[in-house]
């Protein structure tokens, strides 16, 4: 483990591209509308729940740790209107809690930000009974800012661990694991900022990531914001990159990481492994620590989803493929852990064969 | 080599779909126009000179093979309409000739093509100086169908060797290398045909081949057209599909072959290739001798064309990434001839490093 000390891994003075934020009077969640990128950045104030959970819902804020940052802040916003008498306070809180839950099935942040915020406010409970409700509040709104700030952090330190091991030259990346899926910096994308920031001479690869297109419409709109180098390629063209000497590393996130160090990302993250293995070019994996499921043997546990076919048959809009040809549209793949050369977590970076006993 | 005595090779009696053809009554080329694929399938008839030309020009017919086939029969269906005397109709030929020369710059079957019906010309010229324009037509037209019935046999004898390699099983495909880009039947395409008509049980993986996405577009049409089992991926899905085991083999097309094997073709193949090796999977090259460049000692000497960056950042029309990101967008890339199982050809199956003995 090496941590530089040239970054500052401070959340409170970080400076970067942050989508989802308390407003200033403290009285709305700004979110930055993702659907709307790269074409234009609309920012969003909402202060209402249906709004909020809604947004959620659309897509308007996605990446795990960004809708965790979302709820908890979108749920201190709407207990603000709320009424004055504690009964019914904690009664609405509960059913806004609930909504908020329901509106996306995976990303477990989002139960975790929310079960924050309900322990908090059981906690102040506890020590006083008759606790007024703006006193809950308050208990809401530090624990908000705080799962926010906890978030993060963990990008910041874990930018800063990886830094230290990304080499100079081209930086191949895969998907977006930037500010926009986190509350902040990023984690692959966070390590390429954070070896930017520390001088690290890059050019950033991006994968356009098919079929969703993550890497074309919000990590090359977020290189772009920055002003770090880079290059959109289609995802086919990684291999020619690396077959010319082009490209120094890869660097990619994780949904999920088995006890084994095996690590599922989304698709097409295999490919880039293997290519990497080919190439004797180093293939890390960023992740926050809480993405690591140590009661997973492997990654072959790890189900994947296979998602609708328009996403392949459909560019744009525009049909371009038979209407009735079969597709094959699984959503993640799993890379095994011999070919990762690194895993990246806010707690240093480990051989993935060494998560098990770090995690003890 | 083996030629397997299973199937019918005779051009003159394939059933399958021809998407360059003779009108009937022999005054009309007939095309297929692949730019309304996959959506609906719209013969066109053109007779007039610049018809022809800008189909050729705006990719209503592409893939070499097939831009020569369409040449050589609109040639002879010009000289219907050119005057009747001798030196009027060879001034006004060379001059339709020179036009249809000019529609692409890269497709050496275009120029083979229409050499080939001056060729005949002059030497009915030398043999009777005096040649009414009639015979003279007769001429272009027996020449210019001669020419398409060689494309096809080649495609069919190509298939039918590599038929008799193609294991049974899940096989990848890159690209279109199909009858859309040849006068019928295709290369590596052909090559699946002829194995599912020799009763080889196959399921067809397409990549959908960003950024033109002929895969999806022509591929997937042809075989959806033909019934054999087929499933559409995107280009980065390749790799879990062969980590599942779904795949037996890879087999794709070549623009250009060099004398020690290496081979160019569609970008994305040198990514097939690296995945196939590490899979411990065949991956096979199909493509007519023609395509063999013996004058060139390895892939190196290969100049790889850099395409519109706007191809990788517009999806159907609508822009899907930053629009002043910088892209990488070269068309093609080459596969190293140790990553390359087998050559496919119509004079047999050859190793890559056999190529220069077998050309001597």
């Amino acid at each position: 483990m090496t941590i530089t000390t040239k970054l500052d891994t401070n959340p409170d003075t970080y400076a970067g591209l942050r989508p989802v934020q308390l407003r200033e009077d403290g009285r709305a969640l700004v979110l930055l509308d993702q659907r709307q990128l790269p074409r234009e950045s609309v920012w969003l104030e909402l202060d209402a729940l249906e709004d909020i959970a809604v947004a959620i819902e659309t897509l308007t804020v996605r990446g795990a740790p960004a809708i965790g940052c979302a709820a908890a802040i979108g749920l201190y916003v709407v207990s603000l209107g709320l009424p004055e008498t504690q009964a019914e306070f904690l009664a609405e809180l509960e059913a806004a809690s609930a909504r908020l839950a329901d509106t996306r099935p995976t990303a477990v942040n989002l139960f975790v930000a929310l079960d924050q915020l309900r322990a908090a406010v059981q906690e102040q409970l506890r020590r006083e009974p008759e606790a007024e409700v703006a006193k809950l509040r308050e208990v809401l709104r530090a624990t908000a800012l705080d799962h926010v700030r906890e978030d993060l952090r963990a990008c910041l330190e874990l930018g800063a661990h990886g830094a230290a091991k990304l080499p100079a030259g081209g930086i191949l990346t895969h998907c977006n694991t930037g500010a926009l899926a986190t509350s902040g910096h990023g984690t692959a994308l966070g390590v390429v900022r954070s070896a930017w920031a520390l001088g690290t001479k890059l050019h950033v690869f991006v994968d356009e990531t098919r079929p969703l297109l993550q890497g074309s419409r919000l990590t090359a709109w977020e290189l772009v914001h920055d002003g770090i180098p880079c290059s959109l390629i289609c995802d086919n063209m990684a291999g020619a990159m690396l077959a010319r000497g082009e490209i120094q590393a890869a660097i990619v996130g994780a949904d999920r990481i088995a006890r084994n160090g095996d690590a599922a990302n989304k698709i097409g993250t295999y490919t880039v492994a293997v290519l990497c293995k080919h190439h004797g070019v180093p293939f890390y994996v960023a992740a926050p620590w809480t993405t690591i499921d140590l009661s997973l043997a492997s990654g072959a546990a790890i189900p994947i989803e296979e998602r609708s076919p328009d996403e392949v048959r459909v560019h744009g809009g525009a049909l371009r493929a038979p209407a009735t040809v079969p597709v094959r549209n699984p959503a993640f793949d799993v890379t095994p852990a011999e070919l990762i050369t690194g895993i990246i977590t806010e707690r240093g970076v480990f051989e993935p064969g060494q998560l098990a006993r770090a995690g003890r």
